[in-house]
């Protein structure tokens, strides 16, 4: 039985001291249809959603990265939801407006985490150059985020759901477990793995339960990648003020969602790259009747909002498609986006930054990613935009300068 | 022997009217360390360059796309320069400021053209789609584009050299030879081709001659692709306003540009995207001595301008590295970001568009394409983000609606 | 006796239900040096401030405006502190860090109000034109404002304390007092009055009693205009994320603040402009010794925030200091802006709001109003410049019309 | 007999080497409804016009202000056209597209002057704090400009033309010259004068000849202020991509204008206040036949332009109407604004700066004034917006320092 929620009220609600399995109000942590309902709303309602961060709480706010070492990663990512919106039906478009996110205030729930984990468990994007697990504490100040492992970096986020998406069908979810399994089985011994599979150990299922959930559990997807419905996007300027369009394949379009992000730069480099965090998202959701179909959609659409923080001078980096060996990759835009991550990190180190703390800050601070080139045979070039307004101090390469004169000219 | 250019002064000339071999001045249309400086400078010197189109002319301002089907890509790019900055010596960083570029004023000169070239003559980035030649021609007036080809659509530009570099040494000229052979041989008879190696037919190496301009056209490098020294980056925010940093290889830099572009989204989708355009660019040099090392400089870095058009309103399109067969690729950024044009491309059909205009228009207008996660594995989810301001209509999903009441409240 | 606050504590109470002068700690709602200060923190610290709306309460969320004509103003400002600032001394520069600020979370809190006070009751600046009592009530929706009273406005605000600042000195004080009293004087029976005079009636002087109390009360300054510590600067662009610096006259500074806002146009043209709430305002403060002859401060100065919303695309309205009897004034920005502001109002007149829900709108939605031209004798231009995004409907003049095509151009 | 233009052609042409009395084709210095046409064009066309400066080159690019001091102020603004649009009548609105303007090509035309006007001879805004005259000359380099006057500072302008307008009516024309005369006669002998009334002297009158001329030339209203029909407004962002409005007053709408900007800050305070400059502008006119009426337009309004350069980060500055011995006024946002830009100054002076460069700086950069609080009695409060990136070093107050640690977390 699920609750119809009027407006503004919480309609999820979460316990900080306890685990995912535990909560009064069971969320889920795979994606399967046959996940109950944890609440219903009717079209045209604002509700609130309260959301653990993604790991469950295994990340603590102290200044050893043991426990990103050691995370176990078959319990993310946990997800509040799903909410059920009456009325909606496959092919309707399921309209959600975010109206706002952030972290539950408090001394004790301020702060979030960017980690960068250990190949042996995760990886990352550069994981080859880093290998071992790291983790930076962020304080959140209101707007501002700050870190006491990363120096003269402050910076306003770009709040976002790095996770958000509708139900599949289980004509989808068989679709992406069988894509997923036959990706794996080119290289099963993979380190790390080449896809999450399904995997029944601390799988949450919502109020599912015996074979039921057992069920539901052996075939649920992992919640790591985005997929047609959304999901773990990852998009940082899906922020408060957005308003995003998704595909419903199920009765009620069961939206969940979870991962906040205080702020992440494009890509989400080091895995856990944004600044991970507990705390609330409000939301506002509606229908357009048959709308997958008047509007072509394959895969969510969204409307940017008009508040962003407004960085506009940016260092920017390029990187093409020839791998660390000097090896000529074909538009390869993944290999030029790290050549063009690794530039950034080079430069910083002559800043005085760690290569660990500038691969933090380009995971984490509102950085912009590009697919700059992507037609120049062979070479794609992908360049990352680093905001300097984010450091508290002066990082550019070198300053203008003009010729000085004491006086304006005057009148004798 | 080279002509020192005092401040503001024309540079490079070019004359419209001849074929880029038979120029006063000649350029060049390869790279090569050997080319001769068509001029020189001293650091701390403004000065201004003309550029012919990238293609030397054979795209027409007329309704037929025959010219872009039949156009010979021995030719292009078609480079002013080079130009020698005395004093630079490889190590040092060439600092270039891109003051102001645009077209020549004129009713003859004041348009461009973006082509969507054929799979058989230079293919596009989604030429399997897109075989056929196709042609769009702009109206320049101002700072705005228009289009007779693409109703509707008018827009801000963001100008900028596709093309813009310093000249490589001859062993990273040998470097980028021989791993773009080794590519070409993995797949030598593919159409498309994997890489455009040495041509010496149409070759153009300023003033070389004889053997000499053999020698360097049998080894000289096509200008297709983004190397180590920047060339053809077709990074759209380099525009006016920015500041480049470029790696010296060679003694004197030897900079040299061309490939105007009037607009152009990220990725240059066509192939051929931009708005194409003969035209001026206006440039400030200045050297960094030593600065490659100081700053571990492996491509260009530069600073964004404070000057671009300031279009917030964006519809976002999102696309994973799940191919048109439904089969999962591991983290492929190219086919996310194809996915996410596509998608784009579907949407902009329900707007009235034709498919071939949609992908024009993503081509050459201020759109962003994000590389948004690179993380969850196995999808990369890139997104492109539409500037809705760009059209001269209503082109969003839906349209929010609030309840109306007559008046304000009123004390009675 | 005062509290010392560690981070991130709330530091000043309010309790919603009951009128300023019943609260548990006791603000104030007059300038003077002497009220005690509530509690006190050190330098470089995170605190959180609760506050009640201007009016403590008088306005209610209902469809009458009986209760803006007849509000008592003898009540207002009601301020949150003062907040003592350890070892900030007479010429310091206390530097205030505006973190966030927003009403109190849920649904009996998240609205606001914006008030057309009546000509014989507060007044505005079109008084003249506007005489008698109007309200509009707003929801706050996350980032969002909306109003039943307002069909099709909705935007982004950029919350702001109208009110915020330090404790002026004893000498200060009496300046204030004198020059406000000159001014009445010149025509002591205006209505609207030129000021407002100290006023014993109503006055809560923060923990002050008996003699002391009456004594500050009845010197007490009012706290309608900005001053030099700041004060009702009524400044939109003071929001979260901006830093702010205010002059120290008395020992502690003595910061207090109120008025919240949750957007406002330039101006606050009715008075009551502002979309006015409760709620919360989290802050950092720091001290900068010897500051105000150090930066030669004689008004606060401050810096702007990366956080507002990007609103880009305005419908621009001049005015010239020629009143609407013809007269032609000289250099008078007053009668300028106030000719912007009716010219905006006609113009929004013809895109079917009543002169009132326009007048409101100039009012509370993100309008910059400019000085533009201020040399040109005799006539001042001002101008309003209205942000087209907040309409969900198109209210420009004209569209751009581009002749159209069928189709791009082909290869045949 | 008038020249009908065709697309894109110059339409007024200038030569810098003759005063504007000795032109080939006569524009002129005063309105005046029997000013022929000097062209014609019809509705939905794009054209050039070329612009002397407004002193009609008085001011040289040199490092004496004698030529600032010595101004004859009988002379400006010397305007091009009027150009005459075909079927433009009285209750029309007339269309106008800014779509691009900026000096003339070139080593000599390629700069701009800045000048503080002499108390006797022209004043300014300040002129009782500067009494004397003092110039600064900027070099215009692409979108860029810079000062040998002043040090460390270079910024992307904002150009536009301080003067555009359409020609008054009879009527209009006799209102204007009465209204002005009323104000004169209040003071006649005040220095600088309350207005400039009309001048015989050194007027051109276009083709008028003989009597017509004189007669013309004895009723032609100045050019010093903005009226209803625009004329020199100065507002810094009628800037190229903007659409302006304007009334039209009599047959064929006779727009004018001169007065180019390279930049200008809001209020242009030192009366010359802008980089003043010769050089072209592109436009292209449009009608809303009875426009005047369907938007009830009493002056001109415009549509801001998408391409202004993106200062974001302001030191902000305010103002109240107290005036320097401490009088109070009542919401004098003159006052107020003198103040703001008074403490600005001040500030600026403990960077290094004389008090005529700072304001020079205030005139001449992408300064905003702001009316942010005008309903405060009895204080206007107006702030004045420094954007920080304009200054080749930091300028700003204090750092924000954050506690260093020398290494992220790390897992052991």
């Amino acid at each position: 039985m699920t609750t119809v929620a009027p407006a503004h009220e919480i309609l999820f609600r979460v316990d900080l001291s306890k685990p995912w399995s535990q909560q009064q109000v069971l969320g889920h942590n795979r994606w399967h249809p046959d996940i109950p309902a944890a609440a219903s709303v009717s079209p045209d309602t604002t509700f609130r959603m309260e959301c653990k961060d993604w790991t469950d709480g295994q990340i603590k706010n102290n200044d050893s990265a043991n426990d990103v070492r050691d995370v176990d990663l078959t319990i993310p990512h946990v997800l509040s939801g799903p909410i059920e919106v009456n009325g909606a039906e496959p092919g309707d478009v399921l309209v959600v407006d975010i109206l706002d996110l952030g972290p539950f205030p408090g001394r004790d729930t301020e702060w979030g985490y960017t980690g960068i984990f250990a190949k042996t468990n995760g990886g990352g994007f550069l994981t080859d150059r880093f290998p071992d697990a790291h983790k930076a504490i962020w304080d959140l100040k209101g707007v501002y985020a700050t870190s006491r492992h990363l120096p003269d970096v402050r910076f306003v986020g770009i709040p976002h759901p790095g996770l958000i998406g509708t139900a599949p069908s289980q004509d989808l979810l068989n679709k992406w477990n069988q894509r997923e399994k036959d990706l794996v089985n080119t290289n099963p011994s993979r380190i790390p793995p080449l896809a999450l599979l399904p995997e029944e150990r601390n799988a949450v299922m919502g109020s599912l339960k015996g074979g039921d959930q057992q069920r539901a559990a052996r075939e649920g997807a992992r919640t790591v990648p985005p997929r047609e419905h959304g999901g773990n996007c990852d998009i940082k300027n899906l922020t408060r003020g957005s308003r995003a369009y998704f595909p419903v394949y199920v009765r009620g379009a069961k939206l969940s969602m979870g991962d906040l992000h205080f702020s992440q730069g494009d890509g989400e480099i080091t895995f856990c790259g944004a600044i991970e965090m507990a705390g609330f998202i409000d939301l506002h959701v509606d229908l357009i009747k048959g709308g997958v179909s008047k509007y072509k959609m394959t895969n969510p659409i969204f409307r940017s909002s008009p508040l962003e923080p407004r960085y506009t001078n940016f260092l920017v980096f390029e990187g093409i498609s020839v791998d660390e060996q000097g090896k000529q990759h074909y538009m390869d835009a993944h290999i030029a986006y790290k050549n063009a991550c690794m530039n950034a990190i080079e430069y910083l180190q002559t800043c005085g930054y760690t290569a660990e703390q500038a691969y933090m800050i380009l995971g984490a601070a509102p950085v912009e990613g590009r697919v700059s080139g992507i037609v120049d045979i062979p070479n794609a070039c992908c360049t990352v935009y680093l905001p300097t307004e984010i450091f508290q101090r002066d990082i550019e390469p070198m300053r203008y300068s003009v010729s000085r004169q004491t006086q304006v000219a005057t009148a004798r």
